[in-house]
Protein backbone atom coordinates (compact mmCIF):
# COMPACT_ATOMS: atom_id res chain seq x y z
CA UNK A 1 0.00 0.00 0.00
CA UNK A 2 1.47 3.92 -0.95
CA UNK A 3 1.17 6.43 1.63
CA UNK A 4 1.68 9.90 0.45
CA UNK A 5 1.83 11.77 3.58
CA UNK A 6 1.79 15.77 3.92
CA UNK A 7 4.41 17.45 6.97
CA UNK A 8 2.46 20.41 7.47
CA UNK A 9 3.43 24.17 6.93
CA UNK A 10 6.29 24.47 8.99
CA UNK A 11 8.19 22.40 11.34
CA UNK A 12 8.50 18.79 12.49
CA UNK A 13 5.45 19.26 15.03
CA UNK A 14 3.26 20.23 11.86
CA UNK A 15 2.51 16.72 11.33
CA UNK A 16 -0.90 15.26 12.12
CA UNK A 17 -0.80 12.41 14.79
CA UNK A 18 -2.30 10.23 11.84
CA UNK A 19 0.55 10.82 9.56
CA UNK A 20 3.01 9.98 12.31
CA UNK A 21 1.52 6.85 12.94
CA UNK A 22 1.35 5.80 9.67
CA UNK A 23 5.42 6.53 9.57
CA UNK A 24 5.57 4.84 12.45
CA UNK A 25 3.56 1.85 10.95
CA UNK A 26 4.93 1.54 7.12
CA UNK A 27 7.97 -0.40 6.12
CA UNK A 28 9.56 2.44 4.34
CA UNK A 29 9.85 5.89 4.16
CA UNK A 30 10.93 7.96 0.91
CA UNK A 31 10.96 11.75 0.99
CA UNK A 32 11.28 14.32 -1.69
CA UNK A 33 11.97 17.82 -0.91
CA UNK A 34 12.53 19.63 -4.28
CA UNK A 35 8.90 20.47 -4.86
CA UNK A 36 8.31 21.96 -0.94
CA UNK A 37 10.70 21.94 2.05
CA UNK A 38 10.41 22.42 6.10
CA UNK A 39 12.08 24.99 7.49
CA UNK A 40 11.85 24.81 11.23
CA UNK A 41 13.32 21.67 11.55
CA UNK A 42 16.24 19.59 10.35
CA UNK A 43 15.67 15.95 8.68
CA UNK A 44 16.94 14.12 11.34
CA UNK A 45 14.52 15.50 13.79
CA UNK A 46 11.46 13.33 11.93
CA UNK A 47 13.55 10.40 11.86
CA UNK A 48 14.03 10.49 15.37
CA UNK A 49 9.72 10.70 16.05
CA UNK A 50 9.16 8.08 13.65
CA UNK A 51 11.76 5.92 14.42
CA UNK A 52 13.37 5.29 10.98
CA UNK A 53 15.97 5.98 8.92
CA UNK A 54 14.10 8.15 5.91
CA UNK A 55 14.90 8.12 1.98
CA UNK A 56 15.48 11.02 0.29
CA UNK A 57 15.20 11.02 -3.56
CA UNK A 58 15.91 13.62 -5.80
CA UNK A 59 13.60 15.06 -8.74
CA UNK A 60 15.08 12.62 -11.08
CA UNK A 61 14.55 9.35 -8.30
CA UNK A 62 11.01 10.89 -7.86
CA UNK A 63 9.77 11.26 -11.37
CA UNK A 64 11.12 8.68 -13.53
CA UNK A 65 12.14 6.02 -11.34
CA UNK A 66 9.25 5.90 -8.77
CA UNK A 67 11.28 3.03 -7.04
CA UNK A 68 9.02 3.41 -4.29
CA UNK A 69 5.50 2.95 -6.11
CA UNK A 70 6.84 -0.86 -7.30
CA UNK A 71 7.46 -1.59 -3.37
CA UNK A 72 4.47 -0.30 -2.49
CA UNK A 73 2.99 -3.50 -4.50
CA UNK A 74 4.12 -5.78 -0.95
CA UNK A 75 4.80 -3.53 1.45
CA UNK A 76 3.49 -0.65 3.01
CA UNK A 77 5.52 2.50 1.49
CA UNK A 78 5.20 6.27 2.59
CA UNK A 79 6.62 9.51 0.68
CA UNK A 80 6.51 12.20 2.60
CA UNK A 81 5.98 15.73 1.71
CA UNK A 82 5.69 19.61 3.12
CA UNK A 83 2.42 21.11 3.15
CA UNK A 84 -0.40 19.11 1.84
CA UNK A 85 0.41 16.74 -0.81
CA UNK A 86 -1.18 17.07 -4.13
CA UNK A 87 -0.85 20.57 -4.76
CA UNK A 88 1.93 19.70 -6.81
CA UNK A 89 1.41 17.72 -10.25
CA UNK A 90 3.85 15.20 -9.64
CA UNK A 91 1.59 13.41 -6.52
CA UNK A 92 -1.31 13.40 -8.36
CA UNK A 93 0.72 11.52 -10.88
CA UNK A 94 1.44 8.72 -8.35
CA UNK A 95 -2.24 8.02 -7.55
CA UNK A 96 -2.84 7.52 -11.44
CA UNK A 97 -0.33 4.96 -11.27
CA UNK A 98 -1.17 3.41 -8.39
CA UNK A 99 -4.59 3.01 -9.56
CA UNK A 100 -3.09 1.67 -12.72
CA UNK A 101 -1.49 -0.49 -11.27
CA UNK A 102 -3.89 -2.15 -9.10
CA UNK A 103 -1.66 -0.76 -5.64
CA UNK A 104 -3.86 0.91 -2.66
CA UNK A 105 -3.68 4.16 -1.33
CA UNK A 106 -3.89 6.45 1.17
CA UNK A 107 -3.52 10.19 1.34
CA UNK A 108 -2.90 11.77 5.00
CA UNK A 109 -3.29 15.90 4.48
CA UNK A 110 -1.24 18.36 6.26
CA UNK A 111 -1.68 21.98 7.15
CA UNK A 112 -1.03 24.06 3.25
CA UNK A 113 0.46 27.59 2.64
CA UNK A 114 -2.91 27.54 0.01
CA UNK A 115 -5.24 27.67 3.20
CA UNK A 116 -3.25 28.80 5.70
CA UNK A 117 -2.23 31.91 4.44
CA UNK A 118 -5.26 33.19 3.41
CA UNK A 119 -6.82 32.54 6.91
CA UNK A 120 -3.77 34.17 8.97
CA UNK A 121 -4.28 37.54 6.68
CA UNK A 122 -7.76 38.08 8.34
CA UNK A 123 -8.94 38.21 5.17
CA UNK A 124 -12.18 36.14 3.87
CA UNK A 125 -11.58 32.75 2.19
CA UNK A 126 -14.69 33.21 0.19
CA UNK A 127 -13.24 36.15 -1.59
CA UNK A 128 -10.13 35.26 -2.55
CA UNK A 129 -9.48 34.52 -6.38
CA UNK A 130 -6.75 32.78 -8.06
CA UNK A 131 -3.47 31.86 -7.14
CA UNK A 132 -0.77 33.42 -8.54
CA UNK A 133 3.23 32.72 -8.05
CA UNK A 134 6.09 35.15 -8.79
CA UNK A 135 8.86 33.55 -10.51
CA UNK A 136 12.77 34.84 -10.04
CA UNK A 137 13.30 36.77 -13.33
CA UNK A 138 15.62 36.19 -15.89
CA UNK A 139 18.34 38.46 -14.90
CA UNK A 140 20.39 37.83 -17.94
CA UNK A 141 17.99 38.55 -20.47
CA UNK A 142 16.28 41.21 -17.94
CA UNK A 143 13.37 39.03 -17.97
CA UNK A 144 10.39 39.38 -15.30
CA UNK A 145 7.60 37.24 -16.25
CA UNK A 146 3.90 39.44 -16.17
CA UNK A 147 1.67 36.71 -15.31
CA UNK A 148 1.31 36.95 -11.50
CA UNK A 149 0.66 41.30 -12.12
CA UNK A 150 -1.91 40.18 -14.41
CA UNK A 151 -3.47 37.77 -11.87
CA UNK A 152 -3.90 39.92 -9.35
CA UNK A 153 -4.80 42.60 -11.77
CA UNK A 154 -7.81 40.09 -12.84
CA UNK A 155 -8.53 39.11 -9.19
CA UNK A 156 -8.75 43.11 -8.37
CA UNK A 157 -11.11 43.66 -11.13
CA UNK A 158 -13.47 41.33 -10.16
CA UNK A 159 -13.24 42.47 -6.00
CA UNK A 160 -11.12 39.21 -5.17
CA UNK A 161 -7.82 39.05 -3.10
CA UNK A 162 -4.97 37.22 -4.52
CA UNK A 163 -2.56 35.01 -2.08
CA UNK A 164 0.62 35.49 -4.28
CA UNK A 165 3.45 32.27 -3.55
CA UNK A 166 6.46 33.37 -4.25
CA UNK A 167 9.33 30.88 -6.25
CA UNK A 168 11.54 28.47 -4.58
CA UNK A 169 14.59 27.00 -6.19
CA UNK A 170 15.14 24.71 -2.96
CA UNK A 171 18.31 22.66 -4.71
CA UNK A 172 20.45 26.40 -5.08
CA UNK A 173 18.75 27.42 -1.53
CA UNK A 174 16.99 30.25 -2.98
CA UNK A 175 13.60 31.49 -1.48
CA UNK A 176 12.30 34.65 -2.87
CA UNK A 177 11.55 36.71 -0.25
CA UNK A 178 8.71 39.46 0.32
CA UNK A 179 10.99 42.52 -0.56
CA UNK A 180 12.00 40.90 -3.66
CA UNK A 181 8.73 39.86 -4.92
CA UNK A 182 7.31 43.37 -4.24
CA UNK A 183 9.98 44.36 -6.39
CA UNK A 184 9.95 42.53 -8.77
CA UNK A 185 5.78 43.62 -9.21
CA UNK A 186 7.10 47.61 -9.08
CA UNK A 187 9.66 46.57 -11.89
CA UNK A 188 6.86 44.47 -14.15
CA UNK A 189 4.69 47.83 -13.41
CA UNK A 190 7.49 50.33 -14.51
CA UNK A 191 7.38 48.48 -17.99
CA UNK A 192 3.90 47.87 -18.63
CA UNK A 193 2.43 50.60 -21.57
CA UNK A 194 -0.96 51.10 -19.33
CA UNK A 195 -1.52 52.35 -15.62
CA UNK A 196 -1.38 49.15 -13.93
CA UNK A 197 -3.62 48.45 -10.82
CA UNK A 198 -0.52 47.43 -8.63
CA UNK A 199 1.48 50.62 -7.46
CA UNK A 200 3.88 51.93 -4.61
CA UNK A 201 0.82 53.15 -2.95
CA UNK A 202 -1.30 49.59 -3.26
CA UNK A 203 -2.00 47.91 0.42
CA UNK A 204 -0.48 44.53 0.51
CA UNK A 205 -0.15 41.82 3.72
CA UNK A 206 3.45 40.00 4.16
CA UNK A 207 3.32 36.58 5.62
CA UNK A 208 6.03 35.24 6.71
CA UNK A 209 7.09 32.00 8.32
CA UNK A 210 3.37 30.95 8.36
CA UNK A 211 2.90 27.66 11.04
CA UNK A 212 6.03 28.40 13.63
CA UNK A 213 5.74 30.97 16.67
CA UNK A 214 7.55 33.70 15.04
CA UNK A 215 5.52 34.43 12.12
CA UNK A 216 5.22 37.35 11.18
CA UNK A 217 2.02 39.55 9.33
CA UNK A 218 2.34 42.77 7.86
CA UNK A 219 -0.05 44.99 6.10
CA UNK A 220 0.78 48.27 4.44
CA UNK A 221 1.10 50.09 1.38
CA UNK A 222 4.17 48.51 -0.89
CA UNK A 223 6.44 51.14 -0.69
CA UNK A 224 6.77 50.76 3.11
CA UNK A 225 6.93 47.09 2.85
CA UNK A 226 9.40 46.81 -0.10
CA UNK A 227 12.27 47.65 2.96
CA UNK A 228 10.62 45.56 5.69
CA UNK A 229 12.47 42.99 7.53
CA UNK A 230 10.20 40.10 7.14
CA UNK A 231 13.26 37.59 8.86
CA UNK A 232 13.88 33.95 7.37
CA UNK A 233 11.52 32.11 4.72
CA UNK A 234 9.08 31.14 3.64
CA UNK A 235 7.24 34.37 2.24
CA UNK A 236 4.45 35.04 0.52
CA UNK A 237 2.17 37.99 -0.12
CA UNK A 238 -1.63 38.50 0.06
CA UNK A 239 -3.20 41.66 -1.89
CA UNK A 240 -6.32 42.80 -0.81
CA UNK A 241 -8.99 43.65 -2.82
CA UNK A 242 -12.14 46.19 -1.64
CA UNK A 243 -11.87 45.47 2.10
CA UNK A 244 -15.22 44.46 4.39
CA UNK A 245 -15.01 46.80 7.62
CA UNK A 246 -14.06 43.12 9.83
CA UNK A 247 -10.59 42.37 7.29
CA UNK A 248 -10.00 46.32 7.19
CA UNK A 249 -9.75 46.01 11.03
CA UNK A 250 -7.87 42.87 11.87
CA UNK A 251 -5.16 44.47 9.25
CA UNK A 252 -5.06 47.37 11.16
CA UNK A 253 -5.40 45.73 14.55
CA UNK A 254 -3.64 42.15 13.94
CA UNK A 255 -1.08 43.46 10.92
CA UNK A 256 -0.18 47.03 11.70
CA UNK A 257 -1.83 48.33 8.60
CA UNK A 258 -1.69 52.10 8.45
CA UNK A 259 -5.28 53.08 10.63
CA UNK A 260 -6.25 55.31 7.48
CA UNK A 261 -7.22 52.36 5.54
CA UNK A 262 -10.36 52.49 8.31
CA UNK A 263 -10.81 55.97 6.42
CA UNK A 264 -11.87 54.90 3.20
CA UNK A 265 -14.62 52.20 3.90
CA UNK B 1 -1.69 34.27 26.29
CA UNK B 2 -4.38 32.69 23.83
CA UNK B 3 -4.18 29.63 21.49
CA UNK B 4 -6.47 29.01 18.45
CA UNK B 5 -5.94 25.50 17.56
CA UNK B 6 -7.44 23.76 14.32
CA UNK B 7 -8.43 20.22 14.73
CA UNK B 8 -7.79 19.50 10.94
CA UNK B 9 -10.03 17.58 8.74
CA UNK B 10 -11.98 15.14 9.81
CA UNK B 11 -10.98 12.90 13.22
CA UNK B 12 -9.20 13.18 16.42
CA UNK B 13 -6.04 12.34 14.99
CA UNK B 14 -6.19 15.17 11.95
CA UNK B 15 -4.55 17.46 14.67
CA UNK B 16 -0.93 17.73 14.46
CA UNK B 17 1.50 17.13 17.43
CA UNK B 18 2.05 21.05 18.01
CA UNK B 19 -2.09 21.54 18.51
CA UNK B 20 -1.89 18.54 20.83
CA UNK B 21 1.56 19.76 23.02
CA UNK B 22 -0.28 23.22 22.97
CA UNK B 23 -3.68 21.44 24.32
CA UNK B 24 -1.45 19.60 26.74
CA UNK B 25 0.26 22.27 28.32
CA UNK B 26 -2.30 25.17 28.37
CA UNK B 27 -4.40 25.36 32.13
CA UNK B 28 -7.88 25.73 30.26
CA UNK B 29 -9.60 24.08 26.49
CA UNK B 30 -12.37 25.68 25.18
CA UNK B 31 -14.41 24.70 22.46
CA UNK B 32 -16.84 25.77 19.81
CA UNK B 33 -18.54 22.66 17.25
CA UNK B 34 -21.01 25.11 15.21
CA UNK B 35 -18.65 26.54 12.83
CA UNK B 36 -17.02 23.08 11.91
CA UNK B 37 -17.31 19.95 13.34
CA UNK B 38 -14.98 16.96 13.85
CA UNK B 39 -17.19 13.71 12.25
CA UNK B 40 -14.80 11.06 12.63
CA UNK B 41 -14.42 10.95 16.25
CA UNK B 42 -16.22 11.40 19.69
CA UNK B 43 -15.30 14.84 21.29
CA UNK B 44 -14.37 12.35 24.29
CA UNK B 45 -11.37 11.10 22.35
CA UNK B 46 -10.11 14.61 22.14
CA UNK B 47 -10.38 14.72 25.89
CA UNK B 48 -8.44 11.53 26.38
CA UNK B 49 -5.64 12.75 24.03
CA UNK B 50 -4.97 15.45 25.51
CA UNK B 51 -6.16 14.66 29.00
CA UNK B 52 -8.17 17.27 29.96
CA UNK B 53 -11.88 18.75 30.03
CA UNK B 54 -13.10 20.73 27.18
CA UNK B 55 -15.52 23.45 27.76
CA UNK B 56 -18.13 23.24 25.18
CA UNK B 57 -19.37 26.45 23.82
CA UNK B 58 -22.30 27.83 22.23
CA UNK B 59 -23.01 30.33 19.86
CA UNK B 60 -23.86 32.85 21.93
CA UNK B 61 -20.83 32.52 24.51
CA UNK B 62 -18.59 32.48 21.58
CA UNK B 63 -19.54 35.36 19.77
CA UNK B 64 -21.09 37.72 22.61
CA UNK B 65 -19.65 36.64 25.97
CA UNK B 66 -16.10 35.07 24.84
CA UNK B 67 -15.23 34.35 28.42
CA UNK B 68 -12.18 32.86 27.46
CA UNK B 69 -10.54 35.84 26.00
CA UNK B 70 -10.83 36.87 29.66
CA UNK B 71 -9.16 34.54 31.06
CA UNK B 72 -6.56 34.53 28.48
CA UNK B 73 -5.17 37.76 30.02
CA UNK B 74 -3.78 36.04 32.91
CA UNK B 75 -3.54 32.41 31.79
CA UNK B 76 -2.71 30.16 29.00
CA UNK B 77 -6.32 29.31 26.96
CA UNK B 78 -6.74 27.63 24.23
CA UNK B 79 -10.08 27.38 21.53
CA UNK B 80 -10.56 24.74 19.14
CA UNK B 81 -12.31 24.01 15.73
CA UNK B 82 -12.57 22.23 13.11
CA UNK B 83 -10.54 22.56 10.37
CA UNK B 84 -7.88 25.09 10.00
CA UNK B 85 -8.98 28.42 11.93
CA UNK B 86 -9.78 31.93 10.59
CA UNK B 87 -11.42 30.77 8.02
CA UNK B 88 -14.81 31.86 9.85
CA UNK B 89 -14.93 35.49 10.81
CA UNK B 90 -15.80 34.89 14.30
CA UNK B 91 -12.11 33.89 14.64
CA UNK B 92 -10.22 36.61 13.49
CA UNK B 93 -12.14 39.24 15.93
CA UNK B 94 -10.55 36.94 18.44
CA UNK B 95 -7.60 37.95 17.35
CA UNK B 96 -8.28 41.88 16.66
CA UNK B 97 -9.86 41.53 20.41
CA UNK B 98 -6.34 39.95 21.89
CA UNK B 99 -4.74 42.57 19.58
CA UNK B 100 -6.42 45.67 21.43
CA UNK B 101 -6.26 44.27 24.92
CA UNK B 102 -2.55 43.14 24.83
CA UNK B 103 -3.08 39.34 25.21
CA UNK B 104 -0.09 37.31 23.12
CA UNK B 105 -1.66 34.97 20.84
CA UNK B 106 -0.62 32.19 18.29
CA UNK B 107 -2.81 30.44 16.03
CA UNK B 108 -2.02 26.05 15.58
CA UNK B 109 -2.82 25.28 12.20
CA UNK B 110 -4.93 22.04 10.72
CA UNK B 111 -5.78 20.66 8.08
CA UNK B 112 -8.79 22.50 5.51
CA UNK B 113 -11.11 21.48 3.00
CA UNK B 114 -9.79 24.81 1.61
CA UNK B 115 -6.48 23.44 0.50
CA UNK B 116 -7.54 19.18 0.79
CA UNK B 117 -10.43 19.23 -1.52
CA UNK B 118 -8.67 20.67 -4.35
CA UNK B 119 -5.97 18.50 -3.90
CA UNK B 120 -7.56 15.26 -3.56
CA UNK B 121 -9.90 15.99 -6.70
CA UNK B 122 -6.31 15.89 -8.78
CA UNK B 123 -7.01 19.10 -10.28
CA UNK B 124 -4.39 21.97 -10.28
CA UNK B 125 -4.70 24.61 -7.45
CA UNK B 126 -3.39 27.17 -9.70
CA UNK B 127 -6.77 26.62 -11.27
CA UNK B 128 -9.19 27.15 -9.19
CA UNK B 129 -11.33 30.62 -9.13
CA UNK B 130 -13.48 31.99 -5.50
CA UNK B 131 -14.88 29.11 -3.42
CA UNK B 132 -18.56 29.43 -3.02
CA UNK B 133 -21.16 27.22 -1.07
CA UNK B 134 -24.35 26.23 -1.73
CA UNK B 135 -26.92 27.29 0.77
CA UNK B 136 -30.18 25.27 2.13
CA UNK B 137 -32.98 26.24 -0.08
CA UNK B 138 -35.96 28.04 1.98
CA UNK B 139 -38.59 25.40 0.99
CA UNK B 140 -41.42 27.84 2.22
CA UNK B 141 -40.80 29.60 -0.07
CA UNK B 142 -39.35 27.46 -2.78
CA UNK B 143 -36.04 29.99 -2.75
CA UNK B 144 -33.00 29.01 -4.04
CA UNK B 145 -30.07 31.71 -3.94
CA UNK B 146 -28.79 31.78 -7.13
CA UNK B 147 -25.56 32.93 -5.89
CA UNK B 148 -23.29 29.82 -6.32
CA UNK B 149 -24.29 28.94 -9.45
CA UNK B 150 -23.42 31.96 -10.57
CA UNK B 151 -19.98 31.66 -9.29
CA UNK B 152 -19.00 28.94 -10.86
CA UNK B 153 -20.45 30.28 -14.13
CA UNK B 154 -18.23 33.02 -13.55
CA UNK B 155 -14.62 30.37 -13.11
CA UNK B 156 -15.96 28.75 -15.83
CA UNK B 157 -15.66 31.65 -18.10
CA UNK B 158 -12.49 32.41 -17.03
CA UNK B 159 -11.63 28.56 -17.29
CA UNK B 160 -11.23 28.32 -13.88
CA UNK B 161 -12.46 25.02 -11.57
CA UNK B 162 -14.48 25.55 -8.81
CA UNK B 163 -14.84 24.19 -4.90
CA UNK B 164 -18.85 24.36 -4.09
CA UNK B 165 -18.95 23.95 -0.11
CA UNK B 166 -22.41 22.18 1.44
CA UNK B 167 -23.84 24.04 3.52
CA UNK B 168 -23.93 23.03 7.79
CA UNK B 169 -26.49 23.78 10.61
CA UNK B 170 -24.85 21.60 12.65
CA UNK B 171 -27.29 22.23 15.64
CA UNK B 172 -29.81 20.85 13.50
CA UNK B 173 -27.64 17.85 12.49
CA UNK B 174 -28.07 18.56 9.01
CA UNK B 175 -25.62 18.75 6.58
CA UNK B 176 -26.10 18.48 2.62
CA UNK B 177 -24.94 15.99 0.78
CA UNK B 178 -23.58 15.91 -3.07
CA UNK B 179 -26.60 14.76 -4.48
CA UNK B 180 -28.54 17.38 -2.67
CA UNK B 181 -26.14 19.96 -3.66
CA UNK B 182 -26.11 19.31 -7.63
CA UNK B 183 -29.82 18.76 -7.17
CA UNK B 184 -30.05 22.13 -5.96
CA UNK B 185 -27.53 23.77 -8.67
CA UNK B 186 -30.32 21.46 -11.55
CA UNK B 187 -33.13 23.22 -9.94
CA UNK B 188 -31.46 26.84 -10.26
CA UNK B 189 -30.79 25.96 -13.80
CA UNK B 190 -34.36 24.67 -14.39
CA UNK B 191 -35.53 28.50 -13.54
CA UNK B 192 -33.15 30.62 -15.23
CA UNK B 193 -33.94 32.91 -17.87
CA UNK B 194 -31.59 31.89 -19.86
CA UNK B 195 -29.38 29.03 -21.06
CA UNK B 196 -26.91 27.70 -18.18
CA UNK B 197 -23.35 26.63 -18.33
CA UNK B 198 -24.12 24.05 -15.67
CA UNK B 199 -26.40 21.02 -16.94
CA UNK B 200 -27.16 17.27 -16.05
CA UNK B 201 -24.39 16.64 -19.14
CA UNK B 202 -21.54 18.83 -17.01
CA UNK B 203 -18.45 17.21 -15.20
CA UNK B 204 -18.24 17.23 -11.50
CA UNK B 205 -16.31 15.60 -9.18
CA UNK B 206 -18.70 14.67 -5.19
CA UNK B 207 -16.06 14.61 -2.56
CA UNK B 208 -16.64 13.16 0.40
CA UNK B 209 -14.95 12.91 4.08
CA UNK B 210 -12.08 14.17 3.29
CA UNK B 211 -9.17 12.91 5.72
CA UNK B 212 -10.73 9.83 6.45
CA UNK B 213 -9.45 6.13 5.36
CA UNK B 214 -12.74 5.79 3.66
CA UNK B 215 -12.65 8.96 1.62
CA UNK B 216 -14.75 9.01 -1.71
CA UNK B 217 -13.48 10.95 -4.39
CA UNK B 218 -15.97 10.09 -7.63
CA UNK B 219 -16.06 11.90 -10.80
CA UNK B 220 -18.77 12.14 -13.60
CA UNK B 221 -21.47 14.10 -14.88
CA UNK B 222 -24.30 15.76 -12.87
CA UNK B 223 -26.97 13.10 -14.27
CA UNK B 224 -25.11 10.27 -12.69
CA UNK B 225 -23.66 11.54 -9.82
CA UNK B 226 -27.45 13.19 -8.71
CA UNK B 227 -27.98 9.02 -7.62
CA UNK B 228 -24.65 7.87 -6.37
CA UNK B 229 -24.48 7.00 -3.08
CA UNK B 230 -21.64 8.44 -1.04
CA UNK B 231 -22.26 7.37 2.57
CA UNK B 232 -21.63 10.00 5.40
CA UNK B 233 -20.93 13.51 5.84
CA UNK B 234 -18.62 15.86 5.01
CA UNK B 235 -19.39 16.09 1.35
CA UNK B 236 -18.35 18.65 -0.85
CA UNK B 237 -18.08 19.49 -4.77
CA UNK B 238 -15.66 20.22 -7.19
CA UNK B 239 -17.17 21.69 -10.73
CA UNK B 240 -13.74 21.55 -13.04
CA UNK B 241 -13.68 23.96 -16.48
CA UNK B 242 -11.30 22.27 -18.92
CA UNK B 243 -9.01 19.96 -18.21
CA UNK B 244 -5.23 19.48 -18.77
CA UNK B 245 -4.36 16.19 -19.96
CA UNK B 246 -3.12 14.89 -16.22
CA UNK B 247 -6.21 15.91 -14.29
CA UNK B 248 -8.48 13.78 -16.84
CA UNK B 249 -6.38 11.20 -16.40
CA UNK B 250 -6.32 11.47 -12.50
CA UNK B 251 -10.14 11.81 -12.80
CA UNK B 252 -10.62 8.53 -14.98
CA UNK B 253 -7.85 6.47 -13.33
CA UNK B 254 -8.41 7.49 -10.22
CA UNK B 255 -11.48 8.99 -9.61
CA UNK B 256 -14.04 6.80 -12.27
CA UNK B 257 -14.68 9.57 -14.65
CA UNK B 258 -15.95 8.13 -18.00
CA UNK B 259 -13.09 7.58 -20.51
CA UNK B 260 -14.53 10.10 -22.88
CA UNK B 261 -13.62 12.70 -21.46
CA UNK B 262 -9.79 11.95 -22.53
CA UNK B 263 -11.20 12.62 -25.91
CA UNK B 264 -12.38 15.54 -26.04
CA UNK B 265 -8.91 16.80 -24.95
Amino acid sequence: MFFLVGLGLFDNKDISLKGIETLKNVDKVYAEFFTSLLFGSSFESIEDLIGKKITVLDRTQVEEESVFLDEAEDADVALITGGDPLIATTHSDFLVECAKRGIDFQVIHGSSIISSAPAISGLQAYTFGKVTTIPFPDLEYNYFPKSPYIAIEENLKMNMHTLVLLDIQAHKDKYMTINEGLENLMTIKDNLDYEGMIQEDTLAVGIARVGSADNIVKAGYIRDLIDFDFGGPLHCIVIPSDLHIVEAEYLVEVAGAPREILDDL
